[in-house]
């Protein structure tokens, strides 16, 4: 068991600077680094800038890993924001764990609906609205506190930790995957466990430990149909129009029930297993708060177990939207010449990426084949992620449930993730070690959302549970 | 017939002074006067200013008239500009003309895929391309040259002009038609003719008449699932996501030859007539022309006669594109959570609006009860515009077809356009009399499109058939 008199400590102190901590949010917060928006890069720069000084300032050795360049749409260049590899002790005695997370946000303006500026950190009623809060930057700020912590009441650090922060992970975390596997013989090498804060517990009120992430495959549908775009009174009726085609497609992938068309997709997915249908009975999940949350009447699904599967164990395909098309307020009469259509399909245990996208290829080629159009259609995919599963029952995951009783009282749950972190696995995959999931952010937080937003009592107890999960890692 | 001698020296002017033609556009092009941008109204504003002192330098009295307000989408309320309403000459032994045109312009940026400054007016191997350059301010500014040239050769002028120029005409001239209704009393009150200049001919070398146009019904269909957006990887696969309902109903709008898939919609439709039939074929129309205007490989019809008939007595329909969902570069794995469809019908004779706007809320309707979706769905009728037809064989067709042998030296086509220019009805209506609509730009023009541009033969020769027809209708 953890030292139940440093424990009391710890949380006092926590508790005493909870001032000290949402400045230190706002700070961050404050700091718009929208990795998806090229003109914001140097904002992305001064987060990595704004993190390194404060890890500095904590004794922690930093290094900056350069990891090359994007390349934008228009055939420009872009430098990516270095990752910062953090050092912090390097005694043998002592287990090492790393720990990733991320710097970057996903675009935000108060036109998309914010009803406070995105980027000033807002305290309402226990809540603290803004960019990053939840996603990724309070999760990483807690880690960094927890160590001032133990700096601040001298006591000694149970572990040695390895940081691994980047700052792309809102745009396909570009360049991490290659510098993680540079890294394997070198800073990843003699690690023992990786643990990530970069998800939502299932509910507003239970803790949970996550051990599987859906995985994604993101598809663009391309249609061409003339070499500019033409005004719809003098060309209407006699072009075949790209966003006709795209439309018609895009029109034969999912169904109202939210069933995937595409043939075969389901071929591959886990056949149900019995006793996995009880893991689910024993979870804690209001559907009603879930419906809440979601800002729906109704879910597609009405019981538990039905809608957790959906969301864990069963792919899903979501039509995000069109890019060339007109999307502005207003009438416009254009007839778009090049739209693309974006789509997604989160991939669950055992389907392969290679297998998904073969049948999205073949299905686009069978529904265009059918229809008389000179429109050069092709289907792409732009990204691909795989799923990932855990065992919850590793000692680390045994660690991290010592540690959410000793502040919360309960046994967390263990879930999956709807979403995909796909650095999970290549952290799995590249240090061999157990990886977990440490989720301190409620399910209502919206991340990528409008309003996104950190509760107060998550943020302080998140730190409370990584502070004493440091001491459980230590000795299992 | 004209006064020939008076044609030469008026023709030999205006060639004299082409240099300061192309200058007087460019300045125009310079002020980037999008009416569909809130935040160029001052540009707009601008542009109106500039017109009014070109026209006050040649005598031209000019009253502008305040339109009011235009209510934006997020409630804010921005002035019109106003409408420019210009008189000159008023003698009573004088036909009256009126002439209209607009002084804004479609959005443009370099970013669209122009190849030049859109607001930089750049002549390129007899071309000048820019915005506006053709649609509409080459036009506006062509009639207003003819009068400084008649002015400058000492000829009096052969009748009394009325000038209404808008500024509004590419985002829905709002409140020109209240303003022409409240006029026809008094400054529309004993006007003979009605003359626009604000189309295209249909080919590249042969100049035209046109005596109808196609109308307009631009619906938005509006489809709301959650309060706020979502992500995909937490919610996909249990929410009735509202771009899933959205382009399900898109997609039963128009099939792959263009043919409307509305029921009823083709009911009210006018019967094709034998001696209609004969019109086409007499039509000088290049289908291969046509082809690489659109930038196509291939047009859905292949001969000429109904090529022409599906752009001008046939409705059409184009699907614009959405509004609220994911449109930028990249992968965003958003759920949208209000995203409105946007389409567009061009409608013809004898198609009633509010025939098109029932059967189209009734196809919306059917097609809906037939899906299981909670998401609450609309669609709205945003923009209607009549189609509008004329008799082509009236004294002032025949003044322009002479204006056009003068200078031309063969008869223009007789022919129809594809496109709305709504206000050429409101004029009909409140002036009762005959509308020309006299077009000086060449079918490849490109309005709308990126590197729109203005021939400078057609910008020569327009003036040139212009200073003409002021002589011809004088004395029809």
């Amino acid at each position: 068991m953890s030292n139940e008199d440093f424990n009391k400590r710890l949380f006092k102190y926590l508790d005493d600077h909870q001032k000290d901590y949402i400045q230190r949010l706002s700070d961050a917060v404050a700091i718009p680094s929208v990795s998806a928006w090229p003109d914001h890069r140097p904002e992305v720069f001064r987060m990595v800038q704004w993190t390194k000084s404060f890890m500095e300032s904590l004794g922690i050795a930093v290094e900056l890993a350069d990891v090359g360049e994007q390349k934008l749409a228009d055939g420009t260049k872009l430098k990516l924001p270095d990752v910062i590899l953090g050092t912090y002790g390097n005694d043998k005695l002592k287990k090492t764990v790393v720990i990733y997370g991320h710097l970057d946000v996903q675009p935000a303006q108060v036109s998309d609906g914010w009803d406070t500026e995105p980027f000033v950190l807002t305290e309402k009623s226990g809540k603290l609205y803004g960019r990053g809060s939840t996603d990724d930057k309070g999760p990483v700020i807690s880690w960094l506190n927890v160590i001032e912590a133990y700096q601040k009441l001298n006591e000694p650090f149970p572990v040695n930790v390895k940081f691994v922060l980047e700052s792309m992970e809102e745009y396909g975390s570009e360049g991490l995957e290659d510098l993680l596997k540079s890294l394997k013989n070198t800073f990843l090498s003699g690690v023992d466990y990786v643990v990530i804060s970069d998800s939502y517990w299932l509910g507003k009120e239970k803790p949970c430990l996550q051990y599987g992430l859906r995985g994604i495959c993101y598809f663009f549908i391309d249609v061409e149909s003339s070499t500019k775009d033409l005004h719809s009174g003098c060309f209407g009726g006699t072009i075949h129009e790209a966003m006709t085609d795209l439309i018609a497609v895009m029109s034969t992938l999912v169904d109202d029930q939210g069933r995937i068309l595409i043939d075969g997709i389901y071929d591959e997915v886990a056949q149900l297993l019995p006793e996995e249908a009880e893991i689910y009975k024993r979870i804690t999940f209001d559907v009603k708060a879930y419906s809440a949350e979601a800002g729906v009447d109704k879910t597609i699904q009405q019981d538990k177990e039905q809608i957790l599967m959906h969301r864990w164990r069963y792919p899903s395909l979501t039509l995000h939207g069109i890019q060339g098309a007109f999307d502005g307020v207003g009438c416009k009469t254009v007839i778009p010449r090049h739209v693309i259509g974006k789509f997604s399909i989160r991939i669950v245990p055992n389907m392969k990426i290679a297998t998904v996208e073969k049948l999205v290829e073949k299905h686009v080629k069978n529904v265009m084949e059918k229809r008389n159009s000179p429109n050069k259609v092709s289907v792409k995919l732009e990204h691909g992620g795989d799923y990932w599963l855990a065992d919850p029952n590793h000692p680390q995951y045994v660690a991290a449930r010592r540690a959410t009783v000793a502040v919360h009282g309960i046994e967390p749950d263990l879930t999956r993730e709807g979403g995909s972190i796909p650095i999970t696995l290549t952290f799995q995959e590249q240090t061999g070690k157990n990886v977990l999931l440490l989720p301190i952010g409620a399910s209502d937080d919206g991340a990528h959302s409008q309003n996104e937003k950190f509760d107060v009592s998550n943020y302080m107890n998140g730190m409370k549970v990584m502070g004493v999960y440091f001491q459980e890692v230590a000795r299992v």
